[in-house]
Order: C-alpha cells, then sequence, then structure tokens
C-alpha cells in the first residue's frame, strides 16, 4: 500500500488552472464562472470530501477574472476550505431553506459584475446545477440585468487536458486496478456467488491501495447484455464468463476498465467476440495521436466491430475522457468531433454483440502523447483468459 | 457476511410507493410526476446501479396517475431497467448532445398532462435537476403550456417515512457498523497514520458485511473543528482524539453514525464535552415520539449543550432523515418544525465547541416507534473509550 504518487497538488497547479480559465472566460466576454458541483469545485479548489453525498446543501466556488477563486459556502465546510489555497471563504449557517446561500452568492456575483454583466455556468452536455430549481430561477431573477451564459466550454476544454500531476494519479491506479485483474484467477472459482465474488474483488482492491472502489459493476453467465449490473446470489458455474468493470479512486482520480474471464471453458462465440474487440481496440489505439479526433477513434474501432459480424451495442459510444470522474467529456462517437491534444487522458471502449442477449465491452486507459497512446492500464491478454 | 435481510423489494413495495405518491399528485392537482435523480428513480422503479456517477447520461421517471412508472432512459440502462417492475422502458442512444431524451421525454408527458397540463418537479430544498440546464430551459419552452411545478412535498413525504422493509435495511448496516465500531481498540493503535488508520475501518466494515463504504470521514488529534476531513498522513499519537464518521450501505441503504475514541489518556475538556453530547443525545431520545417536531428534539439537545457551556457548532443542524441516502429531509433545526411520524428514521447529532478549534459531533440513528425513539445504532459509551 505504498504511496508512489504524490498526494494533493501543489498551489502551482491551481494557480494554472485559474489562469488558463481566466484567459477563456476573457475571450468569451464573460465576467467571472460560478460553479457548484463536487468536481469543478475540487478542480477550482482542491476541496475533496465525501460530503457531497449529503443533498441538503448547495455549494459555490466563484471564479473572478484574476486572482483566486472565492468559495461560497455552508459553515460545516469552512474548515476544510480553509485548508485549500482559497483565500476568501464565505459561509453561511446551511441548511437555511429561506436563503440556502442565494443572498450571499448574489453578493458576491455583484462585487465581480456589473449590471450588464454576464456569468459562466456550466449548462451544457454532462454538466447540471446542483441547487433546488427554485432556488436557481429565483436567483436568476435576483442577479438581474446580469445573466448567466453557458461556459461548459470553460471547464471542458480544462479538464478534458490533464496536467502531467493528474495523469500521475490515474495512471497510479490503473496500475492498481491492472493488478487487481492479473489477481482474478486466484481469486476467484466457480461455486462463488457473484455477490461473493464482488465482494472478494473490492476488498482485494482496497488492500492493493485504492482509496476506494465506487465504481464496481460486473456480470456472470453464458453470456449478458446488462453492463452496469450490481451483483446478484448467482452461483457461478464453469463455463460462465464473468466481466468486472472497475473506476477505482486514488487521491480523487479514477480507473476506468473492464476484464473478462471464463470459467473452465468458453464456446467459439466468445473467443470470438473477445478477439474481435481485442483487435477493435488494437485499432483504436493505433488511431490516437494529436490532431486525429474522437470520431477518428470511432471510427476505426467500428470498422473491426462491424467486419467481426457485430450486432451492434447499447452503450451509444466507443470511449470517453477519463480522471476526476469515471466518465468525463468527451465521446468516442461518430459524429463527437473533440480534436485530440496532447495529456488528454481517454479510455477506447469497444462493444459488440456477439448472439441475442450477450455483448462485450472492452476497455483501456491510455494518456494521449505526442507519439500517439501511452497505455495506463495494462493491456488485456490477446485471448479470453481461462480461470481453471 | 450472511445476509441476515432480504434483497430487494418485492412489487408490493414498489405499488404502495406509487399509490401514496398517486393520491398526492390528485390531492395537488398534477397530472404526473417527473423524477431524474439517482434516489428519486431508484424509489419508484428499484433500478440500482453505481453508473449514476457518469455524469454524462440524463435518466427519467414519469410516474403517471395510476399505473406502474414509465423509465425514459439511455439504452445502456434497458437491460437493467426490464429487471424491474417498471413494464414501459423506452430508450434512446445516448450520448446524443443534440437531443438527449428531451423529445422522448416531452412525448411521454404529453401521453399524460394535456395541454394545460401541469408536471409535479422536485424544485425545492435537499433537490436539484439533474440534467444540463440548456436542456432543462429548453425542455421548459417545448411543453409549454404545460408546466413543471414544485412536487417536493410528493418524494419528500413520502421517502421521510420508511417501510419496514427499509427500515430492516438500515437496521441491519446500524448493525454491522455498530460491531466495526465495537472493534475499533483492538484495530487501530497509536503510530498508525491516518490513512492507514482510514484505509483498516473500511476494510474491517465491508469484512463484516457492508456492501460499500461510500462516506467514510475522521480526524484524529488533541481536538478538531474539521469533522468532514478526508484522511492525511499526520501519525496518531498518545493523547489524540480519533473520530470517525461513516455512512455505509447495504442493498442500497444506509447508516450515518461518528464515534470517538482517546488514545492512552484524554484531558477533562474533551471528557467533559463526551459526556455533554452524550447526555444531549439522551434528551433528544426521550423527546422522540409520533406528534413531537424536529424542532422539539432540536430544543432538547441545544438546552443541553447550552447547559454544558458549548461555543456553538457550525452543522447548521442537530440530525437529519437518513434512508436511501446518508442525509435526507427532514432537518432538527430550530424552527424546522417537521411532525415526526412512525416509521420515520432519524439520526440525533448534537455538537458543540469546548474549546476554540475544538468540536464534537455525536450520532445516533433510530426509528420512529409508537412508544417513541428505536435505536438502530448501538448506543455509544457512556464515558469516552480509551484506546489502550
Amino acid at each position: 500500500m505504498t504511496d508512489r504518487v504524490e498526494r494533493g497538488f501543489p498551489v502551482e497547479e491551481f494557480e494554472e488552472r485559474a489562469e488558463r480559465a481566466q484567459r477563456m472566460l476573457a475571450d468569451s466576454g464573460l465576467d467571472a464562472l460560478l460553479v457548484c458541483t463536487e468536481p469543478e469545485v475540487r478542480y477550482f479548489t482542491g476541496f475533496h470530501t465525501p460530503f457531497w453525498q449529503s443533498p441538503t446543501r448547495p455549494w459555490f466556488v466563484v471564479l473572478p477574472l484574476s486572482g483566486r477563486p472565492i468559495a461560497v459556502i455552508p459553515g460545516i465546510g469552512a474548515s476544510a476550505m480553509a485548508g485549500t489555497w482559497v483565500e476568501d471563504v464565505r459561509t453561511w449557517p446551511a441548511p437555511r431553506p429561506d436563503d440556502d446561500g442565494l443572498a450571499l452568492l448574489a453578493e458576491t456575483l455583484a462585487e465581480h459584475a456589473g449590471p450588464g454583466g454576464r456569468i459562466g455556468l456550466p449548462m451544457g452536455p454532462e454538466t447540471h446545477v446542483r441547487m433546488p430549481l427554485a432556488d436557481l430561477d429565483a436567483l436568476r431573477e435576483e442577479i438581474r440585468p446580469k445573466v448567466f451564459v453557458d461556459a461548459t466550454h470553460v471547464v471542458r476544454s480544462l479538464r478534458m487536458v490533464k496536467s502531467e500531476r493528474e495523469v500521475a494519479k490515474v495512471a497510479h491506479i490503473c496500475s492498481v486496478v491492472s493488478d487487481g485483474f492479473e489477481g482474478i484467477p486466484t481469486l476467484l472459482s466457480a461455486e462463488m456467488t457473484e455477490r461473493e465474488a464482488f465482494a472478494a474483488f473490492r476488498m482485494d482492491l482496497l488492500r492493493r491501495g485504492a482509496d476506494e472502489v465506487p465504481y464496481l459493476v460486473g456480470a456472470t453467465g453464458p453470456g449478458f447484455d446488462d453492463i452496469i449490473k450490481q451483483p446478484s446470489d448467482r452461483v457461478i458455474v464453469d463455463g460462465d464468463l464473468v466481466m468486472f468493470d472497475t473506476g477505482s479512486i486514488f487521491d480523487g482520480y479514477s480507473s476506468d476498465f473492464d476484464r473478462y474471464y471464463a470459467f473452465g471453458w468458453a464456446d467459439d462465440g466468445a473467443r470470438r467476440a473477445y478477439k474481435t474487440v481485442w483487435e477493435a481496440t488494437e485499432a483504436g489505439l493505433a488511431t490516437v495521436r494529436p490532431g486525429a479526433t474522437t470520431s477518428d477513434l470511432w471510427r476505426a474501432m467500428a470498422t473491426v466491430l462491424d467486419a467481426g459480424g457485430s450486432l451492434g451495442n447499447s452503450v451509444g459510444r466507443m470511449g470517453h475522457g477519463l480522471g476526476m470522474q469515471v466518465t468525463e467529456w468527451p465521446s468516442n462517437t461518430a459524429d463527437d468531433q473533440t480534436v485530440l491534444e496532447e495529456g488528454m487522458v481517454l479510455t477506447l471502449e469497444p462493444g459488440l454483440t456477439w448472439a441475442p442477449g450477450r455483448m462485450m465491452v472492452h476497455e483501456e486507459n491510455l494518456v494521449v502523447r505526442a507519439e500517439g497512446a501511452e497505455l495506463l492500464s495494462r493491456r488485456a491478454p490477446a485471448e479470453l483468459p481461462l480461470i481453471s
């Protein structure tokens, strides 16, 4: 459980994030940025707590055109926020349903945007506003004639391109999970229930150094098409396939990849499906380079899957961004067209249906380098591995 | 790791939930209910997956005035949703930023609400709308002259009062965590780092039968005022206090309570603070009965804390509802005034500051019965326990 990677970030990391954001705000004619969800607040401040699981209190961070972000938060967070690089921490005694931070937030925004001001707020794909809608509508009235303007592009383009410090954290958790997957053949055995197999794998990942295993799904059986499944009491038998997919965490950064195994033996359909998605991943990996697009990746993988006789899949994309969240912008789809840049961390996730109700989805994690893909997950074996 | 409690729910549970909601919708002159967050979707359908951690895709459930709920969801969820009691599952190939379910949702709403229809949507305290704001604004335009109307009261009053099946799940995880806390004196020792202590406790709770330990915070030292803290590399020394607070999960239901210990010895200030919050909890427990209010609980606890010389605390309330989330409605505050009913599951959480920067917060979990409080957590020891 030795941590080979530094925890947290130096202040320079946050300065760089703020400065990049501030340049984009200025370029977009925005006076400030407002964020209110866990990853955005953590990205700009370093504030890191599982307390976000409590839906009771809204949290706000305002990034002005220069200087450090301002936290407008419930009193319960004051001590933790004071430990970050944020210097201006404003609190109210939440929960206070009559005014859960609205007046304090409106006042803070007024300091940074004039009457005709435009305040950036992420409103586009993959975002939501984490406050009661009635409060949000009231706030929009309250700040008039100032308006909120979509600023998804600011957080999206910043968070998509990772710093080396961020890459190191993802690489570390990918290495821990790769070790875990390699240990599966000695960890699991037929006659275990799905639930026992899940519990054993979760515990094994923690033992190997994952801080948390918040995302763990999987399935067993001769084939399955539910790839976001929770475990049941089904007993694993010889001839079953097993799939685990985990987003495990180190210092707030996530892995996201899966692996398949067969207990004892596998039929030709499953072997061929495995080989096809493995080769689709190869095609995707070979396509990764700065300047290529997410749609190029999608096409490279789709071509192999089609040639392999895929009956389609329900996932809706073939990989995505990865970092503070188990999925992030962009999406590898036919028409996403995001241009790859050095430092982007991506998953490749080709999938096919090889028989009705039987889907197979492989996933690898990588960082985009000048010369192409650098794998962060240890590459899956080329043939479906058997657990004897 | 034996499960003494049934997993999942029979269809009757969901029928009862739907019928209670439908009566309230009708009473409020609403034509349907729209929900889009994890706990609400799970409450009405039984759909249970950690896939919600991916922010990419919105998910919708529409409850009409009669019959089963209708799922309007990304294709990736079709197979899992088909395993629930929901019969009408409508999907689109998400992610599709140009129309991420909006047309399908608008069409579904139009089947259940006429042109002047009113659709309930939770917009009040402790809620948010989990979809991009730009999409939500577009949807509001799209469905005109139909309108969304706040329906927080529907989900709030339903979810606050638990069925016996729900109570059994919370009771089970509270029992697992009580066992874990009782094992702390043999699990931890001075010279461990906070991070090692956290990892040991998390693993111990999983070993004892928790499905997950998503909420774990804690602190060590002679005193502390950050009670939502993540672990550091600080080494525990004799004379330290240690506090752990966990929301652990069994079958989608959460515990939420903490415990304090002292390594070797504790000073009089800490002992007195412990005794005072313990007695405040006693006063809260003695006040619990159907017909009392959350504000009665608050006052009973505040009176003891004030008499004990409290310098205040930053939590903002002294306990809250508990169930599918680590915190739920209502809040025990001076002016919340929610009337307690049989079947409500609550935490009592009195806290005080006994010296500058030194806060102590105790927590217990209970269900409201006709005769008063039934503890779900095993009562904390009356004196600050020492780890020798």
